[in-house]
């Protein structure tokens, strides 16, 4: 298994600090959960079904014709390498690692690229994979350049594969609205920007017949009757969804500019999370850690993410920490 | 897709019948769900992690060293396949059509063998997949004679894969304890025996490195975490689990008597469930569909699954339904 954030117990375990001590900034994850809404008893008891408002509120959400929910959109990053024979797949680098894997383990022929060697590679490749906004750079492409990509690789029967996880602040670069087109295939989250990571739902926009086929490799009953209904009160909610993007607007700047602050300016970032690169890295994660601030590290490209903190309690913790951290590290 | 039972919004509007007016018996789910636990915040908004004492509680509960947690069983049906090379598949049928249908799926070649044909065919299958008991037929099959057939495709590599989704009332018959040898593997459902098919969880039970190979198919965080909270919960509550085998068994007991006297003996059932084969099937679930009760209709075999009523009003609008049909069809 590849690493990710919010591995709170093993590191209450190998910080010996207990697991409800910890503030966790180790994931992209909103951190202001939505209430849970009431939920009938027949949602857990009987198996789900579909067509019970989730597919259209999503529609509606997203701004798209036709949706497939799937259990997280990890689900759906496991499952579409198996819609293609073996072929060669492009995956823009440094991002969230198990596009990469999936499409290997499937068989297909992957080669990380970075953004300036698109252009050299789209024509040789059967599938390109995009995090857009990216993760964890946050660098956000324009729906010109992606669908200028999506035309050269599907007039050659390719797939673009955009992975929108941290879509829902900016929604109108999104490209929910264009999976109507052969060959595009988007995926949304929806426990980051909701801030219900638990519950397991995501969406795959694309072609009727696509999601079709992936609904085959999924099977039936994917995403549980706890989540369908709560996924389908948060998804109509509209006055919460402006609130949301207000305050992590607000919370993803303050962080930025703490960073800065600090002598850390972040690298990148989104709505969601700031991007530090530093040969520090390593060693801010282990000193954060031991006060028990949770930071997602990544040693191949020596980087820390942050998400954002929820309170004023959390940013005095975090504020209080780095003010040591200089005091130690001159 | 496949049909299964519980498909109640399309009953609805086939027979102008609002959801939530029907006495569904078409599908084998225990109907008396556990109660629903206070459910912590942190488990709807943070991504599960495992080891949360969920595996630990399934292992006591199951009487086994290693198990997997998994969104439903189905999940597991339909991941297993990709975890060997195309070989040759023998499905003891009839059983639940989802198992034949993912190793056709995935290229192998599948045969399905009525029981009397197992010796003949063992010795040139890779795979051997039984539904214990068998749904629909209530079939069960003892423990030695299942590990006998494991012994002879072990030795040969192959697997002895035994699907135990209706095992819950019936623990001693299980072959749980056995999951250390290589080449078998057992399948049990969480939702049916609790009552709680909403929340998709199910169990595989095999070898650690099988296990390991599954979790790469299915993913990371493929149980939701309100549903790990609740599962662990469930599966710690003996004095509950000793409740449900009663109360099932009653109503079991007393579902084929009505059966058997209105003059339709069932064919088999185990404690969730009776199988009625009849010629008139198709019109006996039509009838009482009418009336608001969804049975499960299999029209290849003829034949009509019940599942429980949950108290005496459901008992008495079944055998209202029962005696008019009677009236009706003398």
């Amino acid at each position: 298994m590849l690493e990710h954030g919010g591995r709170l117990q093993r590191a209450a375990a190998l910080y010996g600090i207990a697991q409800d001590q910890w503030l966790d900034l180790s994931s992209g994850i909103a951190p202001w959960p939505w209430a849970i809404p009431a939920i009938p008893v027949r949602a857990w008891a009987r198996l789900p079904e579909t067509d019970d408002g989730l597919e259209a509120a999503a529609c509606t959400y997203y701004g798209a014709n036709q949706v497939l929910p799937v259990p997280g959109s990890q689900a759906a990053i496991q499952a579409l390498p198996r819609l293609r024979r073996s072929g060669k797949v492009g995956v823009l680098s440094p991002c969230y690692a198990e596009h990469a894997e999936a499409w290997r383990r499937s068989g297909h022929v992957v080669r990380e690229i970075c953004e300036a060697q698109v252009d050299f590679f789209l024509d040789s490749l059967d599938v390109l994979v995009v995090v857009n906004p990216n993760n964890p750079s946050g660098r956000l492409l324009t729906p010109q350049r992606l669908l200028e990509w999506h035309a050269r690789l599907a007039q050659r029967g390719g797939w673009l594969v955009v992975d929108e996880a941290f879509m829902d602040n900016t929604p109108a670069l999104s490209l929910a609205d264009q999976c109507g087109q052969g060959g595009l295939i988007v995926l949304r989250s929806f426990g980051k920007f909701f801030g219900l990571a638990g519950v397991r739902l995501g969406f795959v926009l694309g072609e009727r017949k696509l999601l079709q086929l992936l609904v085959e490799q999924i099977g039936p009953w994917a995403v549980s009757g706890p989540t369908r209904v709560l996924g389908t009160a948060c998804l109509l909610d509209t006055a919460g969804h402006q609130r949301q993007i207000e305050r992590s607007a607000q919370a993803s700047e303050r962080l930025a500019q703490r960073l800065q602050r600090f002598g850390l300016p972040p690298q990148g970032g989104c709505a969601l999370f700031q991007w530090l690169v530093t040969d520090k890295a390593s060693q801010l994660h282990d000193f954060m850690a031991r006060r028990g601030i949770l930071l997602r590290l990544f040693t191949s490209t020596s980087s820390l993410r942050f998400g954002l903190p929820a309170d004023e309690a959390d940013w005095q913790r975090l504020e209080q920490a780095f003010n040591e951290y200089l005091k130690e590290t001159p």
